[in-house]
């Protein structure tokens, strides 16, 4: 498996486009990817009780299992804008797909940003013909895509990864946007999975789900559960290979491949949260089952206190062992035993024998790894989160005015 | 019911004293209260898996329902410090014993603070025997032990209250410190309740209980549960009044004048939330039953997007419409209602028609309400919460170094 350039339109047979309508103050603020071929296509969505307009018709349209295009908007979320709302996302796939000259039915839609206002339709609408304008195959098409689909995320996040499996060729692109609302729930965020593999959308989405499951599901910023998260994988089969199926011995290889641009996109996502200045790994390991070390996990990641700590590089390791305490979940004190790095800080239910300085070093580090072993069993999971400093504040307490 | 000057010493034959050991660098760190007679004793204590040594060894010894003192310490925890802390526990009661010529099993013990360090035992011993020179009956006295339970709170929580209740007199008076790790679950800080009314350990057990979880069980600061959290309650009988229990009419009267003191603390300890600018007000109507509403409400209290929003005064109700929806029950948008003061800002799935100005004069009060009517039922609850500011991050960046 190898890095390659670009993202979404580094398989063949996508194209991408963005343009500047007026919903953010700078930047491409709509964008939009066409594949060449009918794809098939899976999707995950929110979880979320109240969803945005485009959630609520794409989760429709994506039922179809062959899609051409999606069009995205950043600036505005289109949710909790009811019927009316729900129009509007209408009209962005119709100009879409007129653009395009496809069928309403081959397109998809998601939207992001500020929460309760209507889409100025019609500067989207105009927005949407300067995106299918600009189409085209190149990095540079794809990296444009990722900058209309950014809100208050710092940089973009893209990947494309290509693998040999025997004389199979996989490719898989991909971006995601996201730095706030994120919480360990379902999609949390948008992103967009092209591939020139010919998969069947059922296996497609058999895929898509394990890995979201394990990677956009591992990631926490503040725990707040977005009403448009939305993951889209589209397959056009361009690459000319056979169809990967459950029969096929390609599989694995295709799953390892999406489960590393997934997991990749999912760290990125974490390492740009609102004012992250650290990535902190939790690793919960001697549980019951998995969603036992998760819920543990969650507690752990979600922690203000914690949170705050590890932006004050903060040894302050008895904030991480009452957070899993209050997991609602029954633990033994006296078998924990908890890391930092490679430091051992609490063990036997007191604290190690540890070298202050070494673990102040671990606190130092820009990747913060904790390690908590529960000693109740051997299922175990991993979750990413960041640090919760100032700037976190400072975006927040702003965004709508 | 009135409220009169004082706090646990207001109610007659109760004492308190203070002294500083060192243990913060300014100000009483130790503190003692004491019952001239034998008290009825009640108390509740943390649901944290992790629960330090005073709150095992309390809430043992609470059991025999009889009580002469309190010893209390803050700047440190005593919290994951195994069998030794355990016996640092022992040995704090054991002093305070000898000190005011008690049984052990008269005296209880809390601990605040950091957590992971063992306690400078002999260091606090010595606080002990200062604070109980110091006892006295006076308000001053009091409000020393108020100070001597401090740690990151800004001012001491007291209060005192009494109600005429036929031709009975009922006094409660109450201390409660808390800033940080405040969650809804239990006690979530340390709080102790005097009265000289009699009233027998099972009926005040109950009283404590349907208190507790109307007051104490609906704040929260930063949704992290502490390992420490006590609630006492003291019922001396020196007031000289008939036994106050089941079968007398006094009872509902001594349950409000609780409920008073309980909910006065409550919210004292909210407003002193650490970092806190504002009061905010959570409350849901609608519910089919009031642990739906309190999830709800929790949901909505603990998004670090909807308390930034609130410290930004910026009227971002999109963000407490998705919080709800986060909440893991069914909700339906349609029939959704949300008030931010008297501005009803979402109706029927969409943004109702309100004057934007009205709106931001709300969010500038020093105390905001939400109030969101979820069209489902008939129960409601209410759930006090403060905003996320920058002065949070600096508190609990830096704490422990």
């Amino acid at each position: 498996m190898k890095k390659i350039p670009g993202g979404v339109t580094a398989p063949k047979g996508f194209l991408a486009g963005a343009a500047h309508c007026g919903l953010k103050k700078d930047g491409y603020d709509v964008g939009v990817i066409l594949s060449k071929h009918p794809a098939q296509a899976a999707a995950m969505f929110t979880t979320n009780q109240i969803v945005a307009a485009p959630v609520v018709y794409s989760r429709e349209a994506v039922k179809k299992g062959e899609i051409r295009a999606v069009v995205v908007n950043s600036g505005n979320a289109n949710a909790c804008t009811g019927k009316k709302g729900y129009e509007d996302a209408r009209t962005l796939v119709a100009v879409t797909a007129s653009s395009l000259g496809v069928s309403s039915d081959d397109v998809l839609v998601a939207s992001t940003g500020r929460i309760g206002e209507r889409l100025p339709v019609e500067k989207v609408a105009s927005g949407i013909k300067g995106a299918v304008q600009s189409l085209g195959p190149e990095i540079q098409n794809g990296h444009a895509f990722a900058q209309a689909i950014m809100t208050t995320d710092t940089c973009t996040k893209e990947i494309a990864v290509m693998t040999r499996a025997g004389d199979q060729v996989i490719t898989i692109g991909g971006v995601a946007k996201g730095a706030g609302m994120i919480a360990p729930n379902m999609a949390t965020m948008l992103c967009f999975l092209t591939t020139d593999s010919s998969v069947p959308n059922k296996v497609l989405s058999r895929c898509l789900r394990d890995s979201v499951t394990r990677s956009f599901n591992r990631i926490g910023v503040d725990g707040h559960m977005s009403t448009n998260d939305m993951v889209v994988i589209l397959a056009n089969g361009a690459g000319g290979g056979p169809v990967i199926d459950d029969a096929t011995m390609v599989l694995p290889a295709f799953r390892e491949t999406l489960d590393y641009v997934t997991h990749h996109l999912a760290k990125e996502i974490v390492k740009d949260g609102e004012g992250a200045t650290k990535l902190v790994m939790i690793e919960i390991g001697g549980a019951p089952t998995e969603a036992y070390a998760l819920r543990v996990a969650n507690a752990i990641g979600n922690s203000p206190l914690v949170k705050t700590a590890i932006n004050g590089e903060d040894p302050n390791w008895g904030r991480i062992i009452s957070a899993a305490g209050a997991a609602g979940i029954p633990l033994d004190e006296q078998r924990l035993k908890l890391y930092i790095g490679d430091v051992l800080v609490f063990e036997g239910g007191v604290s190690a024998d540890f070298e202050r300085e070494k673990l102040l070093e671990e606190m130092k580090k820009k990747e913060v790894c904790i390690r908590l072993h529960l000693g109740l069993g051997k299922s175990k999971t991993e979750f990413w989160t960041c640090d919760l400093s100032h700037e976190y504040v400072t975006i927040n307490a702003k965004y709508h005015t």
